[in-house]
């Protein structure tokens, strides 16, 4: 059984500014809400129309229809859990080895894709401009399958993180050097640009390595890569060696 | 303006079964429509609230209201455009060079976003088993964002397809050979699997090449690539050479 109150906190949930009040948020899925579990997210209430989840205090397990979870799911079709946890505070950025940041990446799925990216190749700091899309997003939560738990994430001034770095600092563009045939060093930021726009002018200036992913296609009419597969090309270049 | 006829047959080309009854699709936005158009596909209707298109038979543009075009748009924020065109035939497949295989890709953004990425890497072949997602789904139109249009796609029995070919094939497993120490060949058909299952029982019993991303993150704990992310690696793999 759902409450009123309830159903309306975590409908409100879908909105950054109520997951910043709260200081909340909420995942979907056994899978996605197992991983978080074993990665010691703070477990708030759980909500379940059929599935176990052993090992969980009963108390923050409630049971309730298909039609309640609909009200409180952010789905088309749900799932048949959904669970609130608590917003860990970011860990402060480790500055060395690898890192993404990413310069207003708006697209949730985007995002998600790029958090599980980082996850498979180690990559545990994810560095993203102030307008970048929220890690609490629900799609975004998602899309991670869980990998949220292990990568830190902070929001920052972009330009300023940028200019106070030691490390080199690497993103593509159209005129940039082939990253097939770069070296490249197992330390550095690998900065991707928004979806529409690329990585923005301020920013441009402040990147010293410029990389090219090739394109083999038909040069006229191709037109670029998904931000998400592009960042799983270049962090498969960095790390292959 | 739009009639009541156009907005049932529109709105029913987002169902497969009709897209294949009349032979028609449609794609919304002005940058796909016109790489559509460039790309010789046959222009049934052109709808606009706004956008010029140079070029075009003036008598199959109808210009229409915003609130017109949300009755037809797939899109929850509607574009300024929506185009019908006929099905093109597909080619026959052409057994040289890289192909790319699916094995029941059921997102449709996965599976447009891995048409965009064939484009990009100049794959011009690309082979779908029966139960992947339709091409002309319109979610997978959008994903493609144009390259629907110079990669030629065909559905078919896929077990019978390989048994048949006379070119090497390649398969993701989890105890494949490390693809970064591979030599890869510039021939060959590439086997991407299913998003939840991976490549299929009875299709993996017919690949000979074993092959495997290896991941750099928690081992214990770091599930699996999205599958558009997979092929984005794997194809930077067979071209980068």
């Amino acid at each position: 059984m759902v409450s009123k109150n309830q159903i309306k906190l975590i409908t409100s949930l879908q909105q950054k500014k109520f997951r910043k009040e709260h200081k909340l948020f909420f995942a979907e899925g056994k899978k996605v809400i197992q991983e978080l579990i074993h990665s010691n997210f703070s477990l708030e209430y759980l909500f379940s129309t059929a599935a176990v989840f052993p090992g969980i205090d009963p108390k923050k397990i409630l049971t309730i229809s298909e039609t309640e979870l609909k009200k409180i799911s952010a789905l088309t079709t749900p799932n048949d859990c959904l669970a609130v946890f608590k917003q860990p505070e970011s860990k402060s950025i480790n500055p060395s080895g690898l890192i993404v940041a990413l310069d207003d990446i708006r697209d949730p799925g985007n995002l998600g894709t790029i958090i599980r990216l980082c996850d498979w190749f180690g990559i545990t700091e994810l560095v993203c401009s102030e307008e970048t899309a929220d890690i609490y997003n629900p799609k975004v939560v998602q899309a991670t399958m869980g990998s949220i738990a292990r990568v830190n994430v902070n929001y920052v001034n972009l330009e300023k993180f940028i200019n106070e770095t030691q490390l080199p600092v690497f993103g593509t563009f159209m005129d940039g050097e082939n990253i097939y045939k770069s070296t490249l060093p197992k330390e550095g930021i690998i900065i991707m640009g928004n979806e529409a726009n690329g990585i923005s002018p301020e920013i441009e200036k402040v990147v010293k390595n410029r990389l090219t992913i090739p394109r083999f296609g038909d040069l006229q009419q191709t037109e670029s890569l998904n931000v998400a597969t592009a960042t799983a090309i270049i962090l498969s270049e960095f790390k292959r060696n």
